[in-house]
C-alpha cells in the first residue's frame, strides 16, 4: 500500500505538491470575523450556524469581507462496470443519456443551480455510451479515461495510471475554476452504480461492515439492495484495499470519484471555499481528508442525503450538515441548495451596520455600565 | 371568552369572513404535482423535501407551474410594557433605533432579504419610541395603534378594539402584497419583550409550563431567565386568558403579533405561500391555526429557532421546519433564508425535462418489461 502511494505520487506530482501546500487556514481569521460579527446590529449570536459559516468562510479568504460568488457546480461523470452486477435501478445507458440531459440543461442540476446562480460544469472523465453533445456549451470537458470503471466485484476498478489521470481532472478543473475567480466550487457525480463503488469506499475507511454503509441508491427493490450489499462486500474481499486512501480509490472507487478528489484538493489549494454535496461527492471527500486533513478547513457539508452511509461519512468529517432535506440524487443538487446560505452569510458579513453606526443602544450591561460610569 | 371573540367578530367583519373564506388546499393538485414530478429526469422522490414543497406550493397556486416570486418581507415592530420587569437583554429604545435601522437598510434582515430577492416592508403598529425616518422609502408604514402594549405582567396587553385595529392593519399588509402580486410572503417581527409576550401565548396555547416555552431571547442571564419564566406565569394568572385564542393574543400577546394573524389570515384567504418565521411568528401562527386550521395548509414551517418554545410550537403546528440553523434573530431572517429553497422547488416543476422528452431511460423494471413484451 506504501508502495502504491509511492507509485502514484511519483505519476502525479501535482497530487503530491497539492497535499503539501493545502495549509489549514490561519485561526486569527475566525476572531477577527467573530469581533466584527460582535458589533453588527444584532444580539450576539442569534444568527446561530450562519455566524459559524460566514467566520469560516472569511478564514478560507483571509478576509473579515468575503465573498460568495462566482459560483461554480462542476459535474463529473463515469461509468461502473459494477453495474454487471445488477446494482442500479437504472441501466448503464442512463449516465450518457443524462450528461445529455445535463448539456441541453434540463436536469435537475441545471434547474437547481439557475436559482443558486451557479454556472454548471460538465465533465466526462469516463462514461462508456455516447454522449450527444449537439448544442453543448463551452461549459463540456471531454476528459473520458476509459468507458467506465472494471466491475470492483471481480477486480480493481482501475489502474495507476488511470487513477493519476482522473485525479488529473479534477486539478484541471479546479485550476480553471481559480482561474475564473470562482469563490464557492461545488463537485457533482453521474454515473449510474456509483452509490455501490461509494459504499465500498466508505466501507473501507470507516471500517464499517457494507450493510451500514450501503443503501438503495436510485431505488433499488429489496432483492436487489441484498445483492448489493453483498457486491460491496465482495469487491473489499476480492481487492484487499485496505486503508491506504489511493488504494482504496483506485481498487472500489469511481473515475467520477477520482476526479472529485482532484478537484477538492486543487480547490483546496487555492484556497477556495467548497460546497459538499451528497453520498458520492461525500466518499471523495473521505478520500481528500484522508490524505489531507486540512482539507476540511475548505471543505463545507452542504446537505445530509438520506443514503445511510452519508451520516457516516459526515461523522468521519466532523461537520453537521447545513440542510438535512432526505435528498439522494447526486448531481451536486444538495450542495446547489445550500449555496444561497453562503451569501446569507457573506451578505451579513459585508451589509450589516455596527450598533455605533446605526446608532442602536447596546446591551443592558453595557447600557448600565454606561450609565453608572457617567 | 366566547363572549369576547363575537365581540371581536363584531367589531373585525374581515377577521370572520376570511376566517370563513380560507379553504383548504384541494388534495388533487397535490396530486396533479405528484405525477408531474415522477416524470421529471430523477429516481422518483430523489429530492426529497423539495418535492413535498414543490407539490405543496402547487396546491396553493392550484397549477402545476408555481411561481415562487415575487417574494416580500412584511416586518412588524411594536413595543411591549413587560419589558418594566426586566425581561430583555436590551432597553425598549431599541425598537425604534432598530426600526430606523431597517429603513436605513442595514439590519439582518435587510442583508438576507436582498440575496433572497425579497422586497421589506417595515410597519409601526405600537413602537413607543421615535422613529427615525429619514431616508426612509414608500416601503415603511406607520400605523401606531397604541405606543406599546400594557405590561402583562399587571393587566391585559391591550384593548379589544386596539386587538382589532392591530389586526387589520396585518390585513392591510397582506391585500397590499395580493395587489402586488406577491408569491412568497413571510412576517417577521421587532419588538424588545415580544419573546415573553411569545411564551405567554405558547403557554397558553400549548397548555405548556412557562419554564417548557420560556428560552433567552436576546441573550438574558441565567438571574433574568428566571425573572422572565416567573414574569410569563404572572401574566398567565393575572390575566386568566383561558385558551380562546383571541382573548390569548389581546391579554398576553402583542401588537405586531396580532398584526401578522391578521396578514397570516390575510394571507392564507388570497391563496399566497407563507414562508413562517421563528419564536414571535410562530405564536401568530399558532393564533392563526386556533382560530382557522385550514391556514396552516398554506403556511411553511421556514426554520426551527434555538428558542425552546419553537420547537412546542412547531410539534403544535405539524410540520417540520426546513432549516434547523439556531438562528434566534426574529425580524424574519429565518424565512429569509428558506426562501430560495421555494425558488429551487418551483424551478424543479417549471424547468426540469421528463424522461421522455429527453430521450433518456426509465428505471430497470420499465425497461425490462419493455424487453419482456418486444
Amino acid at each position: 500500500m506504501v508502495e502504491s502511494m509511492a507509485v502514484m505520487l511519483d505519476a502525479l506530482p501535482r497530487l503530491e505538491s497539492a497535499i503539501g501546500a493545502v495549509r489549514p487556514v490561519d485561526p486569527s481569521w475566525l476572531h477577527r470575523a467573530e469581533v466584527k460579527l460582535a458589533h453588527l446590529t444584532k444580539p450576539p449570536n442569534s444568527l446561530g450556524r450562519l455566524e459559524s459559516l460566514a467566520a469560516r468562510l472569511c478564514a478560507v479568504q483571509e478576509t473579515v469581507s468575503p465573498r460568495a460568488a462566482p459560483r461554480r457546480i462542476v459535474v463529473f461523470a463515469a461509468d461502473h462496470g459494477v453495474t454487471a452486477e445488477g446494482v442500479s435501478a437504472y441501466p448503464s445507458a442512463v449516465t450518457a443519456q443524462m450528461v445529455g440531459g445535463f448539456l441541453r440543461g434540463g436536469a435537475a442540476i441545471n434547474a437547481l443551480a439557475r436559482t443558486a446562480s451557479a454556472d454548471v460544469w460538465v465533465v466526462d472523465v469516463g462514461v462508456a455510451g455516447n454522449i450527444d453533445a449537439a448544442g453543448a456549451d463551452a461549459s463540456f470537458r471531454s476528459r473520458r479515461v476509459r468507458p467506465g470503471t472494471g466491475n470492483i466485484a471481480e477486480g480493481p476498478a482501475m489502474s495507476h495510471s488511470e487513477l493519476a489521470a482522473a485525479i488529473g481532472v479534477g486539478f484541471e478543473m479546479a485550476d480553471a475554476a481559480a482561474a475564473d475567480g470562482v469563490a464557492l466550487l461545488a463537485c457533482g457525480d453521474m454515473g449510474i452504480g456509483n452509490t455501490t463503488a461509494s459504499s465500498a469506499i466508505t466501507a473501507a475507511l470507516a471500517r464499517a461492515p457494507a450493510a451500514e454503509v450501503t443503501g438503495r441508491g436510485t431505488g433499488v427493490d429489496e432483492q436487489a439492495f441484498v445483492r448489493k450489499v453483498d457486491v460491496v462486500t465482495r469487491a473489499l474481499r476480492v481487492n484487499r484495499p485496505g486503508r491506504a486512501p489511493l488504494d482504496v480509490l483506485r481498487t472500489v472507487g469511481g473515475l467520477e470519484i477520482a476526479a472529485i478528489v482532484g478537484a477538492y484538493l486543487g480547490a483546496a489549494e487555492h484556497r477556495m471555499a467548497i460546497v459538499g454535496d451528497g453520498f458520492i461527492a461525500g466518499a471523495a471527500a473521505l478520500v481528500a481528508a484522508e490524505l489531507c486533513p486540512s482539507f476540511l478547513d475548505y471543505w463545507f457539508a452542504g446537505h445530509q442525503s438520506s443514503e445511510p452511509g452519508h451520516a457516516v461519512q459526515l461523522r468521519l468529517l466532523r461537520q453537521e450538515p447545513l440542510l438535512q432535506l432526505d435528498l439522494r440524487l447526486g448531481e451536486g443538487t444538495g450542495a446547489a441548495l445550500a449555496m444561497p446560505l453562503f451569501g446569507a452569510a457573506a451578505a451579513v458579513m459585508n451589509d450589516m451596520a455596527t450598533f455605533d453606526s446605526a446608532g442602536v443602544s447596546g446591551r443592558r450591561e453595557a447600557v448600565e455600565r454606561a450609565a453608572a460610569e457617567a
